[in-house]
């Protein structure tokens, strides 16, 4: 049987799982990266854990796909300089994966690793234009049009996040620096200590230091208003951005992931509600789903198993 | 010989002209489109073009390709709805071009057609990752990434002028209606009110009924500081677009064309100047050129040949 492997580098975990050509599950390992021992035996770790998925008997391995943390050069397969990965800086992680198992190897950032498996096996199932975009400690995304992954010249695309909202402001005016999860916490410091009466202060134990998305995002499941109010905003900037790719690339679908988009309907009816006020025309987003992504932690490897599968990077 | 016909149908002019295989012209017509007389006689216009210059003898039509005012569906072969065709709704233009002549025909809006020009034959030649961007009463764009022309599910993609800078005012917000001609037409007669001393008064003898881009663009030729002041806002704004898309699709090059880009430096270096300001990192902009476009009024013609030659559409 032909299989495929996928690894998922990420700054906390490497994962790394053998598939069918199904993309099926068939074997699964996970470590911690610990990358501040240094390069070399978090490289070892990755090895090792391929190894652990390897096929015995006479099963084969197409390839191995590597998701890793951006930015990435798919071309060259090289890990340009992660700021969660310490150290490293424009490591061929390509060649390296590729001489060690003497099969072919190929290399893409996570946020495109994630558009391919959300398309292959989540959210995105038969579609050819997707747009899958994460809310999380930053705003990211992946493309794929006309069936294909679209990462640019140089492997850079794809990344929405740093789309301009609001120019007066310069790169403060970015979606992700408007709307990701470190924005709602921020926002959300700044109305407590004016005085909000919330119940996000009562989660944090009156400590600020410990504000974060994902308790603003547990007061408004809690019926708490302005916790509420802050996930519609950072919903409303992303509905902007996602109208703003409407009119770009036209795709049939958006996918959205990540942490923040646990918020569920608090932070996806004011998104498409956002979207039918800023875009031109009815067509642009009519029968266009906007959904939360459907893979959870295991979206990496599937998606670097992808890169296998459908011939990309 | 093989040859291929391009039909460039636009609001005022109905072009059509015979290549060859590398896109050199060989017969050339045109026509006014006068819509106002109805679809019927304007279809007999277009086919009576596309007769003129088709090849006598032993020369064979490869296909004929089309551009027309969006929006187009161009799976469809379809001409939706454009505002400068009187009467024109969902009308299939592909399928009667291929009727009449029994070639293959092909559709496309002018934007797209005129990114496909200049990839050929313009200021784009040689690059595969290319961004057009049209500055004029509006503005709209064409992509090519990865070789391919990116249209999106349904053919509406590349509408990159409905873009929002400031969400705060709805689609007012959009870089069309911050920075197309008649933005700077407005605000040249909101500040000619206002008592601002500038030339352009001059320019249109008093008269603010005349105010257009094209004036503001000469003012700012001859020196005038008003002039170039607004010419240069549009520039910026323009800037944060691309600066927008650089993040998503990673472009080699971007080309500015419509009647504002003939204002040259005034526009191009601003728009240059932002794309450093907002960009994360600067291997986006870094060797990326940002240029006027190349092709005169062939380009739909051009662009329109090459549907065929690349097989698009």
């Amino acid at each position: 049987m032909q299989t495929i492997i996928g690894v998922d580098l990420g700054g906390t975990r490497i994962r790394a799982a053998r598939f069918d050509e199904q993309l099926n599950l068939l074997a699964r390992t996970e470590t911690y990266t610990r990358s501040e021992e240094g390069i070399a035996p978090t490289l070892a770790r990755i090895m090792a854990q391929i190894e652990t998925v390897w096929p015995g008997g006479a099963d084969e391995v197409a390839g191995v796909g590597v998701s890793a943390p951006g930015p990435v050069d798919p071309a060259a397969g090289v890990v340009v300089a992660p700021p969660n990965l310490y150290g490293w800086h424009n490591v061929p992680l390509q060649r390296y994966v590729q001489e060690r198992f003497d099969r072919p190897a190929a290399l893409q950032n996570d946020a495109n690793c994630a558009v391919l498996a959300e398309t292959q096996q989540g959210a995105a199932v038969g579609y050819h234009h997707v747009v899958y975009i994460t809310v999380s400690t930053g705003i990211g995304g992946g493309i794929i049009s006309h069936g294909k992954l679209i990462t640019g010249a140089r492997g850079l695309g794809g990344e929405v996040g740093h789309t301009i909202l609001v120019p007066d402001t310069g790169m403060h005016g970015s979606v992700e620096q408007l709307a990701a999860g470190p924005a709602i916490a921020r926002e959300a410091g700044r109305r407590l200590k004016a005085g909000a009466d919330s119940m996000i202060r009562d989660l944090v134990d009156g400590d600020l230091s410990r504000l974060s998305a994902k308790v603003v995002g547990q007061a408004a499941a809690q019926g708490d208003a302005l916790a509420q109010e802050l996930i519609a905003h950072a919903g409303r900037m992303v509905g902007v951005l996602i109208a703003n790719l409407m009119h770009v690339l036209n795709p049939e679908i958006f996918v959205v992931g990540g942490g923040v988009s646990n918020a569920g309907d608090f932070l996806f009816e004011p998104m498409r509600k956002t979207v039918r006020e800023f875009t031109i025309d009815t067509s642009y987003w009519r029968g266009v789903p906007i959904v939360p992504a459907q893979l959870g932690e295991d979206v990496g490897l599937i998606g670097a198993a992808a890169l296998i599968l459908t011939g990309t990077g």
